[in-house]
């Protein structure tokens, strides 16, 4: 048994106890039985994600409390980016045989989780724990929608003004100086760095969206713009649109404008093809525009919607890619 | 890339396509988006369970097809332990990469899961797919209960009759029978070899037993009923609760008491450990017994719960042990 973990089962379940609630609103049964009891809106969102070590995660450089953090943080997102508000999450826990682990580690982990579940107000229902050849997790996520009853899906038209919550780029900055410099990294690049490690999802701006009628579709950006907006538009489902997007310096995080300075690279396209931003994405009608970006917080308009597929950034051609955990 | 494998997250999800349908009784949105979205009954009971190789399973017996079956049978279970009918599942796959798996393994393992779901009408409703350094799923899966509303969850009082449906002991003979002769085993124990492979969920019994309402509490036997009756007398919760189980060898399936003669085992101790039975296991008031016998397939009295701590098996002294996927 590694050090850094319980013993048995049941100390593992005790140690899940000391940091999550085994009640809470909608819960009628928790943790313990077969199955937990739900008391339901009439409409759910639910999503499920995987988070494994050296897949999503390298111990090198994420703490127990920001793998436990992310886990959970990246499901959050879904639910935002569908413009619901998250609820409760079950949890398959994967826990490596041997050594490896440092003491307190989950600890560690389970103190990040139930922040960020803390915060959302999301309950653990339960899930399932087991001996594993990896560190992973997988957490099933689910959500409501706001008061509007408004669910949001990836739709958009041609005309339709692209608009963007949160912070594009910030996070591949984050990802690739701490790839380079482990740790150390975030004395250059400190919020890119935070931005990989704890990413915030965007709830509050999720459900702002969804309370506007002039948005018509939206998604959370987590395998990067180039390869969502891609999804927005709706490549996958045969549509024939594009877009032309504007992502002027003085619209990204200046973290990003420093590395790219740094690397050479351009900060328009370096942001495009992003990865894990955990941003949102609205294609909105423009009359409704001004409003929107009155009403949701952190947004701002980076394009618009054409007809015709092929995407141009700053009115250059930008080639289709993304960041692809599959084939990565 | 494995051999078997789809070269692409998209291929891979066209092959996911071709097997669960996208659309299905109270999905308003399928794979594809975020989030799926459902229209929930008010009561959803909702589980998660890891399917890991080489912990749940090994690919020298299971072919991809149990593996499969299983691993969307064993959380089928858990609904069916609380007395409801499953209706849909997410999934998180990890794929390994590297060579090893044989070509068409992903297209027999989805026909195995396919063929189970359809069987009980569930829908697939999205999930992730990740590569993996290992074989494995992660199923998160809810239902509704019967007609009358019912949830059972885990009770007994003392002078509970104790009811079992489905075969107690099968499995574990088929796991041992596979382990030392691995699927040769088939020859000699077909019957416990397929409970193994292919466990049957005793949905039908768990909503007939939901309809029983001297049915005080009930729950799967998924880790052996020495470990699960101990759950269901409250044992982890403080109770004070024994009982005396009746497994005399015309109760137990043949292949388990012809095992036990070749291994010189006793059959009702064998059969008390246990292990993945999957079977249910409930507490009855002993004045609606006769009607639980005649209503619930596959149901028979074995055994009675009474006061004060400790089980025997026709009529000794039981050890308190069962199976654990997570000390094993």
């Amino acid at each position: 048994m590694a050090e850094g973990s319980p013993a048995s089962e049941l100390e593992f379940l005790e140690l899940i106890d000391r940091h999550f609630s085994g009640s809470g609103p909608g819960l009628s049964l928790g943790r313990g039985d077969d199955c937990a009891v739900l008391e339901c809106p009439s409409v759910l969102a639910l999503s499920t994600d995987l988070f494994l070590e050296d897949v999503h995660f390298r111990r090198s450089y994420f703490g127990p409390g920001d793998i436990g953090h992310k886990a959970l943080a990246v499901n959050v997102s879904d639910v935002a980016g569908m413009g619901c508000c998250p609820l409760g999450f079950s949890l398959g826990l994967m826990v490596p045989g041997g050594a490896g682990l440092p003491g307190g580690f989950w600890d560690g982990l389970f103190t990040g989780m139930a922040a960020l579940a803390g915060e959302h107000g999301l309950v653990l229902t339960g899930g399932d724990l087991s001996r594993a050849p990896l560190l992973g997790m997988c957490v099933t996520i689910w959500g409501e929608p706001g008061p509007g009853g408004r669910v949001l899906r990836r739709e958009a038209r041609a005309g339709d003004v692209l608009v963007g919550c949160g912070e594009l780029g910030l996070v591949r900055v984050g990802l690739a100086a701490l790839e380079r410099g482990g740790a150390a990294a975030a004395g250059d690049f400190p919020q890119a760095v935070a931005a990989h490690l704890r990413p915030v999802p965007q709830v509050a701006a999720g459900l702002a969206l969804a309370a506007q009628p002039a948005v018509r579709g939206a998604m959370d950006v987590s395998d990067g713009l180039a390869m969502d907006l891609a999804r927005l538009l709706g490549a996958d489902r045969g549509a024939e649109l594009g877009a032309d997007l504007e992502l002027p310096p003085q619209a990204l995080h200046p973290e990003v404008s420093a590395w790219c300075a740094a690397t050479g690279e351009d900060p328009g396209l370096f942001a495009y093809r992003g990865g894990e931003d955990y941003a949102l994405l609205a294609a909105c009608e423009p009359a409704g525009l001004e409003e929107i970006l009155r009403a949701v917080p952190g947004s701002r308009a980076i394009g618009r919607v054409r007809a015709g597929r092929g995407v141009t950034v700053n009115g250059l051609p930008a080639p289709g890619a993304g960041f692809d955990h599959f084939a990565g």
